[in-house]
């Protein structure tokens, strides 16, 4: 049987993504030193204290973490959640407006799928993150990229996007964002900018999803409120385990209106149906002692210390435009001058080394700044390597803008 | 902001869910005796092997169980899957071909998205599954029902259907089945079925998505091979470790063709990227130690005994139709002389016992046959408590079929 030609129009809409795939299965094969992937650092796990967490489920609540779970997520954690937005993030809602997900882009996904029809166009931030633009596009959806400059998303530029999109009959629903140490820019947005943006937003009643994967990873200068804290209604708020704890849970959540939780825990029931009660009841184990904040003190540490290593080995790399310096999370972003698809070939078969080529991450994958640009991750590559990684970097990029 | 006014075609294609959940939650209240969901008896956990399992896991491989793992699945667990279909049901198939998913309905979603458009017909068994047919509705298939008799799903009335679709324009492209213990019904089918079933779709070059999930609790009689082992290139085969370890892991498994293994695999990155790499690595740990053979052992006994618990307490209720007798599963299925949805209000209400009615498995919940049906499982409920929830249930049905 030939399965190639019985794929559905969603299958085929996301047949492009094997290349990527490809390629992140290349930076995996031994000898390659990996600036690809946005993996934790396995020295961020506190293994002791994940075990006695695990020892205590597996004492006190075996059973139970071996069945099914109620469909939006294990009532006490949902409640613990609810507790630790309140204080970190000045978010305040009820457990019943909390949604467990096997992962953050679970809920990206369901969100997506629960408000945009086959059609409708999506507004992102340009560049933004892959596997949400894969998700919409599978849904059938459009991603329309709207630009950033150095504050965040360009408020103007929204209006205009919102508004042309309605001119034409198709007006857009949902806005996807990510104002924290963005994935895959590193940028975070500036108070008066967010102000700003829910603003339009407001005025173009977009739904907004606000994507908070690396929000707590903040090395230095001040906290900003999240857009949840500052439009709790308008806001879909989106947080995950993966950096927090561990992705190996596959956990996340999802912050929102009480009956549209409702709704994406029907589109969770087609999915996975519940989260693993295994983890959920590992991560309330293990944030109960206050595993999750002294990781995160723990994280911070760590990954300023390997942006710092990565900068300081970039200084003299031939970019195009600077390297953004992101104050939290695991990216650097930059511009240079060739195609960095090209350059990601050469760079992972005569130098060992490989990162993300920009285009992936663009609405436009063929725009010409998604063709220059680049994604380093400083996450899970080890430190002392950075500096020869950097080094055969920039030897690639020689090679390939002189060829 | 009114969500309700936001909702997508996908998202009100399955607000009919809502209700199924709101039942559900009420057979969940202290005091009721729930013979609706299908939850495994707690019974079957055998949680010493399971700590020790994991104490392994998390000895030798904290920090990979904690992190990301590859999208298809951990490498080694894909391999002992392979060998032990081998061993115990007779498929034969690479790593390559395997999918591990977030149990197995994942894998049932992916299957229906890679190879169904909207408007297309989903042919299934009438009844079946009910989730299966959420997914089905959600991704705009059609869910067509074909009849079973006794012996299985009627090859003639597949056929039929097959090509009255065809004719309409719309070919049928999927067929999914459950032909072991299948939930609703617990209805297995006989070889010779099998047999003529796959003629059917191989004539209408249908793809076929097998149900395994409960096709190794069989409790007496002699064992079929499934439809993968007799038409290995046609079937896409799913199964889970929800009833032979524990659905708090959410771990199942896809076996297909390598491409489409792959495109699913794509399509899972949209959806949790990639199982949690925990509970992967326990159910290695545990298989690995031979916990899942020893399970399904005394799961077999267990539930066998329950069954016929149930069926005793059944010989003088007063159902329209002999219940089934089923040689393995969870669930007897019959018809009574009133509308199910009734008889369940009544029952939860003054009766305190729950079940499922039966329109929620059929293609058109309206159908005579849907409205007198009923789902007994006696998978979770006390063994004890049968005979009480049975009386108990009869007099509902007195009520509200005299009423």
């Amino acid at each position: 049987m030939n399965w190639n030609t019985r794929f559905s129009d969603a299958a085929s809409r996301i047949a492009d993504a094997d290349a990527v795939i490809g390629i992140l299965k290349l930076a995996e094969q031994p000898g390659i030193i990996s600036l690809a992937g946005g993996m934790p650092d396995p020295g961020v796990f506190r293994l002791e204290e994940t075990r006695e967490a695990m020892a205590r489920v597996l004492r006190d609540h075996a059973p139970e973490a071996l069945n099914y779970s109620p469909n939006p997520g294990i009532s006490a954690l949902r409640a613990f959640l609810a507790d630790r937005m309140a204080r970190i993030e000045d978010i305040h809602c009820d457990p019943e407006e909390i949604l467990v997900c096997s992962g953050g882009l679970e809920g990206i996904r369901h969100a997506f799928n629960a408000l945009v029809n086959p059609g409708d166009p999506v507004l992102v931030e340009d560049p933004t993150y892959m596997v949400a633009l894969q998700v919409c596009r599978e849904l059938g959806g459009v991603p329309t990229g709207v630009p950033s400059d150095g504050d965040g998303l360009v408020p103007e530029a929204l209006d205009e996007t919102a508004a042309r999109a309605a001119r034409e009959g198709r007006p857009a629903r949902v806005l996807y964002v990510g104002p924290s140490f963005q994935n895959p820019t590193g940028r975070t947005w500036t108070l008066p900018r967010r102000r700003a943006v829910l603003e339009v937003a407001e005025r173009h009643d977009l739904a907004v999803v606000e994507d908070h994967a690396y929000g707590e990873l903040r090395y230095e200068g001040e906290r900003l409120p999240s857009l949840k804290s500052l439009a709790p209604e308008r806001v879909i708020f989106v947080h995950t385990f993966s950096k927090i704890f561990g992705p190996g849970l596959r956990l996340g959540w999802v912050a929102a209106d009480a009956g549209l939780i409702e709704r994406l825990g029907l589109l969770k029931l087609g999915t996975d149906q519940c989260s693993s009660a295994l983890t959920q009841r590992l991560a309330l184990a293990y944030g109960e002692a206050g595993g999750l904040d002294a990781q995160v003190r723990r994280a911070r540490g760590l990954y300023r210390r390997k942006r710092d290593a990565m900068l300081a080995a970039l200084v003299d790399f031939p970019s195009r435009t600077p390297w953004l310096r992101p104050e939290g999370g695991f990216f650097l972003w930059s511009e240079v001058d060739c195609d960095t698809e090209e350059l990601l070939l050469r760079s992972i078969e005569r130098h060992g080394v490989a990162f993300v080529a920009g285009n992936c991450f663009f609405a436009d994958p063929a725009s010409a700044a998604a063709r220059v640009s680049i994604r380093l991750s400083y996450s899970y590559v080890a430190e002392d390597r950075i500096p020869e990684a950097i080094r055969r970097l920039g030897q690639a990029l020689r090679e390939t803008a002189g060829s």
